[in-house]
């Protein structure tokens, strides 16, 4: 077995260490947040880690009413010229704790006297050593090049801290439902690597997400660009309206990923547009209506609420990309010019 | 002629006017914006005035060292769970002023007691109403559905705004070069014309710019999307090599914006990343050593500051995507499947 397919189906295991390993320092970290004056989230991140990142963006916005922005490093790093952060919590997100870049941002925010939080798997890395608090993801190391379950030990570990700072029970409980609604998503496995063999001649491709799940597009895009090499094109619902739709033509490939939620009319009125078109629809969901409409249908268990689907609906779609890059027999753990680490300044 | 390139050639024009009729409006905001204590720049947009937005983004974090976030609509619209917006600016940018998702972000913004600011080109709008400030673009009737000199006139607000918060002397002087600048870019089209048709049977490809013209790869990929109906996918070169870079093989076509400046070392870097792979490289910029490593070189004029490049380095990209829709025998004014206002929640 590859370690991209060990890592995909460890994760109800990373992510349940997750709950009981850190449980108790990310309330004290949010316990703290909530006693400083924190006006602005300002997230820095890249990769996979970034697309966790726009997940917090709607995380924190929507549950704890904080705005929440994905950093710009080049003003950093290139320009010399940072912003203004005062009243910012700089929150790095990160794998390996490695990336100069990162490092250069947060000890900035530091310099400014910024409240610094890193979520890394490296605990022992240099971004680790300029934060404040640290929240590790003890997601034991990733072998794979394409990060799979440090991207939703990323999520479960924003999404910890987002119940902490809100304080609901009702948020905590959610949270230890996540790890069995993974397990169900991995169980369907044989079914999606007999679906992904239609697509061995796929090109390109949308890939659709809205709310919560805009960031689920991004990653899934990112995922099928890195095995699979094909163009992804990652879109809300509400942008793909304002022009790539016209790129959409019979036959054309849509991946949407559309749990039952606020956002689902918005995705099944688009999936009316696309079918006027004559797209052809993947559809990720847990509502057996839109699941209906699908040429290609990778159903998840139904019951998560909303803000956490993210960390389920996103499995299918890993694994759909995995199937996909072995159907077009491109190598699994080390894509071609890629290395687990990136610098980028 | 059609519509799409009267609009295109119109854009020195629609520039100079919007200098003359609004400097003393946008300089009077800028005053009364000083005095407030603005800690946040809250940007809501869709489509070509989004990618105007994340001009904005880096714009007034670098110059004006304000954290620049650009809004979630699906938390005002579908959610209904917005974010607190206390010391955030709302600056919505519409051409139209009539999308109904904007008028719902900006509603709240004033229920909750935040100033509004929105640029547009049709000052009696909804959106407009809602507004304290209203900066009008003065660019006429946009009859093409792919916005083009609405866009240009966007990011000229913008920098107009910006340069009256910075108060810096010298800024508003370079904003008065601009337009001969766009003038000079537009009288390459013959060339660019015959170069386009090299391209009539490409299907996808990479649009990377970063920095301030992270902004101009966004749009780019957008005209090509419209006009063409290509996948374009944009990116920045920091993010392309976390990934997306996996897809690049012999003859992949990449196009760069790389004008001279603190980003033109970063993408130099990646050219040679994508000369080893034998991309194919179409590059926009005023630096002769970049461009001679073009398959397909469009060159602007050098002399103008960075951080007003995206207003000249997006015509070249402007009228390859028009010359590439038409050699494609795409309808230029009005592509498929798409209208001018487009509708969303």
């Amino acid at each position: 077995m590859t370690y991209l397919e060990k890592e995909i189906r460890s994760q109800p295991e990373v992510v349940e260490k997750l709950l009981r390993l850190e449980a108790k320092n990310i309330l004290k970290i949010a316990d703290s947040l909530k006693r400083a004056d924190i006006q602005t989230v300002f997230v820095v991140a890249r990769g996979s880690s970034d697309n966790a990142g726009l997940y917090g963006k709607y995380l924190f916005g929507s549950r704890n009413r904080l705005v929440t922005t994905l950093a710009t490093p080049s003003l950093f790093t290139l320009y010399k010229r940072p912003p203004n952060l005062k009243g910012c919590l700089i929150l790095a997100i990160s794998q390996s704790g490695a990336s100069d870049d990162l490092c250069q941002v947060v000890a900035e925010g530091k310099r400014q006297g910024s409240r610094a939080v890193v979520i890394t798997n490296t605990i022992k890395s240099p971004l680790a050593g300029l934060a404040d608090d640290v929240i590790s993801l003890h997601a034991g190391p990733e072998r794979s090049v394409a990060a799979t379950k440090t991207y939703t030990a990323q999520l479960m570990a924003l999404a910890m801290l987002s119940a902490g700072l809100s304080g609901r029970a009702r948020d905590q409980d959610a949270l230890q439902k996540v790890v069995e609604f993974q397990r169900q998503a991995l169980k369907d496995s044989a079914a999606i690597s007999a679906m992904a063999q239609r697509y061995r001649y796929m090109e390109r491709l949308a890939v659709i997400g809205r709310g919560y799940n805009y960031a689920t597009a991004f990653e899934l895009s990112l995922k099928l660009k890195e095995l699979a090499y094909l163009t992804a094109e990652p879109s809300s619902s509400a942008d793909f309206r304002h022009g790539p739709i016209a790129i959409v033509e019979q036959g054309y490939p849509v991946l949407l990923i559309a749990p039952k939620g606020k956002t689902l009319a918005d995705m099944r009125q688009l999936v009316e547009s696309l079918e006027a078109r004559r797209a052809e629809l993947l559809i990720i969901s847990d509502d057996r209506k839109i699941l209906s409409r699908a040429r290609t249908g990778l159903p998840i268990k139904p019951g998560l609420p909303e803000w956490l689907s993210p960390l389920v609906s996103v499995i299918p779609g890993q694994l759909f990309s995995m199937y996909l890059a072995a159907a077009r027999d491109c190598p699994l753990d080390k894509p071609r010019g890629l290395s687990k680490v990136t610098s980028t300044k």
